[in-house]
């Protein structure tokens, strides 16, 4: 997954350390064993430094995993990583919460700082 | 967004610190790319020093948003802007959950302290 | 509002502090600038010193509050002073939730403390 | 109120500090103002020292309020008081929550450590 | 209560701490003024160091109090000391929550620590 | 029950440290006393070192339980051994909750820290 | 329990069928066994005639029954009886709820209908 | 309490049943035997016929109980008998919910068919 | 289970039909298979013709049931035959719901009707 | 409101009786009386005959009475009327509840049925 579908804007209040919320309760993305479609409840929650990230291609960056295969535990870095590359944020946390599958529950939980 | 739609009247008790909370569950402003409506849930929580916002203008400057178009990060902080400068308050916090748009739920919480 | 209606009777146990809860959901008064009645349910907690506050007098003291305009903040303030002018408390607390108006909800929380 | 119904036996465990817990929802007595009877749900924890408290007597105490006028605030405490006469307690709390008088509801929480 | 009903096991990893809970919803015994049973939801915690209770005759244990007389707070510290005579363990506790009788509930907390 | 079922992948973010969740809802193993079938629910929290577990076998690993006997407080360490033998994880947590046997509700929790 | 504690007043709308409701979650009678306090909550549901029970004798009548002794069916059916003497409704039910006595719940459930 | 309050406009659609509901949390009158303040919460449906009910007028209508005395069964039927003078609706429901006093909770059901 | 155990009083209202519930949680009797305890809640509603039974005897009759042997479909209908022999009642239903065993829950529903 | 917004696709089922049901959480148009702005949760249920309405032209239909003034007795037949014009469905139910306005609660039923 590269980052050139998320756009960003100027943070409206550089000067104040604030958090924004999101949580897409319709991820979705391939296994990568069996080609089958995942589903996930992803939340995240981040204090802005210089940039926001845009919302509506925020939703079109997610809808691009729909075609991906990935690993849980990978998918999950991924999102970190492109968030963090993008924005450089001063706090940055993800949580992913996959549907069951072979009768196995599965999250994975990563957070980054400056 | 001026605020000079919101009046203020004299803190009944200047010597003594307490909170005023309001929610507004019925918030409704712009999409800044779509020019498509967003809503939202918000609260206000602040500590008052000379001044208290009077609650009629309150729902007034509300109403205002209706017909403008804006980030969900830069109305919170706008909001927060607008209040600091009438009120000058000793504290004061605002928390905006924006209903979901493409898949995605959305909240801003800024604080402001003197 | 003065505190002629208030009553008192001494604290049975004065070396020890104990804290006594009050909530009351029936309060109701005016609105100041339309004279429409406005509703609230409010909460007291204190610690007591000297003084008691007698149960029966203190909701004819509320009752008295229906025919009287007054602001949120206004109001919930008036009551705090009155219960310290009264009873001298250790400690206070008041917490007022009024009913939603033009789409909006108010709560006003005052605490005072020796 | 005396406690010459109240029973005791010896800690069964002397030298381990361990709690015991008591509700008493049917606790019901009478109003020192109008004569019409109140009613509360009592509930007690301590630790016990060398005595504990037989539960029938304990059941027959609280039955013995039934007949007898007294404020909120003295009746809970009166309890307190007859039970650290009796058991000499490490530690006692006891909260009482009455029934709605008047549109108000009140509770009294109390406690005594050695 | 002899504790030559309850068998043990040797800790199959006696080199990590970790816990052992039991809930025994079925716990009755009789009452030792009156004869009549009582009835009791007991729940244990402990670390084992170097036994386990084994639950067969953990079950059989607890059968057997159905015909013995017993206070609420002896039987519960009778419990933790059979449990630490046998088990000698890390640490300890027993929560026995008691049938309503004459109008009151009773609870016994207790635990032991190396 | 050997490891041999367990299969690994690298940690794709291996410089940091984030956890990873999973619930096992369908866990059945038998009994060593009855031969009987015993139930539980397990979950397992985990920070990966060098390697994650692959989830599929994951499943086969659980599965292979069917037919084995085991004490609950066997089942639970052997579990958190070969998964600690499989990833040397930087921490590892297992909480098995048991189905109710004789009347007495069992669960188990173990952790293992580098 | 005689009913010349009850008042009537004329039904306010005589020729039109309604229904009044009652609850009352603070009866309290005497065991005709044991002398101790049996609670209970009474509903009641009546269709008026020509009279309807004025508020405050009902109270004042279930207070009566405080230092009364009484089986549990006995007791429904006279409030029923009572009820019927003075009212002459089209149509009662009471239902009584009592509180737990010996480790058994017992409810009573009366109808009348002209 | 007359009917010049309440104000009507014609039913947009006269010739489909269709039914309207209101809920008023906040209706208070006086009680006629001690002068205190009543509270009720109060349901309307009703299935218009040639007219429909303003909804600020019936606001007002209700705000004009605040100062009047009334028997809870006398109020409920006062408040049919206006709506039915005034719109002749081929179907109405009234439900009146009064909050306890004297420790009973009172209710009033009423219905008007054509 | 012989029923000299059982009580009744004249059923005080003979010629209105009327039900009377109870609930029994503390219900412990002997698997005739293992001679390990049973537990049950069984509910009992019954209209009464001649004859109630007392609530004490009642009690002492479920008591009895502790150390007797029986199935449970075996006790629920001799439940229902003592309380039939006894009372001749116009209609009884028995419903007793087993706790687990095996992994099995079990109750059985029994009526009887003259 | 002309229905020229919404479109429609062919009933994929025709023979068979089935329901589709919406809920429109944001629908928001303006007082006829005071031009501020009103909000509502419109539900809607319907079995198609021929024709389905197009999800996303329903939606900006539903956005179009943003700047529309109306009775809520208004909008709620008209919106049927539209639906009813346009479908011609075999049976049509359409709920609107309105947010509160100077403490009324307002909700407006209608049903059309072929």
């Amino acid at each position: 997954m590269s980052n050139n579908i998320l756009e960003t804007f100027e943070n409206p209040k550089i000067d104040r350390s604030y958090s924004i919320n999101f949580e897409i309760p319709e991820f979705t993305s391939l296994c990568p064993k069996t080609g089958q479609p995942d589903f996930a409840n992803i939340e995240i929650e981040y204090i802005p430094d210089k940039l926001c990230v845009e919302l509506k291609s925020l939703k079109l960056y997610f809808v691009s995993y729909r075609d991906k295969p990935g690993f849980h535990e990978d998918l999950t870095n991924q999102i970190l990583d492109d968030l963090v590359a993008l924005l450089d944020p001063k706090y940055i946390n993800i949580n992913a919460e996959f549907n069951v599958r072979g009768g196995i529950y599965t999250s994975v939980n990563v957070t980054h700082e400056k």
